[in-house]
């Protein structure tokens, strides 16, 4: 019974080794290559522990954390849809649902049932921590793409409205990092990296 | 004053946007490229919270997630130095010791103090958390070395001794998982992909 336990861990955890070949639009810092979703989910864990002072409301920290490390498994079977591509959007949902059921499903089944709450509650975006955990989903990127002085969203021809719509929930995350990321993106349309319209 | 905290701590954030681009000598699953430092923390936090159940004794959960999400930032400065290379490794610690003192130090002074002395408690080998994140430490190469038929070991021409040295205490953070390496280690011995002496 235990090593059945164990063998259905391990898949997942041999399943998930995936994500390290999802890219993302987001290029690393130094105008190096484009970032993958594991990268990305350990650079918001470690944001996640050193800003949690910022966060609105207190959070669970190694839930919080969790929800970051694994928010983007879906994407093993559905893609990495760009933040700013509406028409991917639409069909991503579905197809991000089929693929959590899957995917998390080949866990033992309280591990599968803990799992997908999580990322039910991560999409739900209604409590503490989903509130929280989307703000560093948001700021992580732009912190990237401003050190690269823009590159991502001048080769996307991203606009001001664009990015004021993803980031509409953010402020409900954490206010101050809402504030600080809104002098970046100032500071970006200033420099011409993000259209002003 | 609240600005210069921020800032300290986003620029600790930026630098280790680097540890993406440190490469250690195992490849990913499917014969695949070899993984950076921060895909293996990554994956390393992520078996942290699925496998607790199995960690000899309580471990407290962010805590422990932390260490492994953080604990190879020393080799943006010392750089990786394989399991079994002997010689590099006795240059290793002091190395990494500067490296601590220089890249924790970016941060406000409660948290460079706070992750320094992290770090130091994964290097001690002697809490609960230490132990049960050195047991995934040396549990996650294996799973990719094993589930690519050894590459790894038999490139470096790795033998049955250095393995057991390597994991003389994994059993100490893990009775459960160290019995479930073994198993792998000897059906790896018996395919010839690690040198039985």
């Amino acid at each position: 019974m235990e090593k059945e336990r164990l063998g259905r861990q391990l898949d997942f955890i041999m399943e998930i080794d995936k994500e390290k070949n999802i890219f993302r639009q987001t290029h690393l810092s130094g105008r190096g290559r484009q970032e993958n979703d594991a990268e990305h989910a350990w650079h918001m864990a470690v944001m996640i522990y050193l800003l949690r002072e910022y966060a609105n409301e207190e959070i669970d920290l190694s839930k919080a954390m969790m929800m970051a490390l694994i928010h983007d498994v879906v994407e093993i079977d559905a893609g990495d849809t760009y933040a700013y591509d509406e028409e991917g959007l639409m069909h991503q949902k579905e197809k991000e649902a089929r693929a959590a059921e899957r995917i998390f499903g080949m866990l033992p089944e309280d591990q599968a049932k803990e799992l997908r709450e999580l990322f039910e509650e991560f999409e739900a975006y209604e409590s503490p921590e989903a509130r929280f955990v989307h703000a560093m989903d948001n700021f992580q990127p732009l912190l990237l793409n401003d050190s690269n002085n823009g590159g991502d969203w001048r080769t996307h021809k991203v606009c001001k409205s664009q990015i004021y719509k993803r980031n509409a929930l953010t402020g409900r995350g954490s206010a101050e990092i809402w504030e600080h990321m809104e002098s970046m993106i100032k500071e970006n349309i200033r420099k011409g990296n993000i259209i002003d319209e």
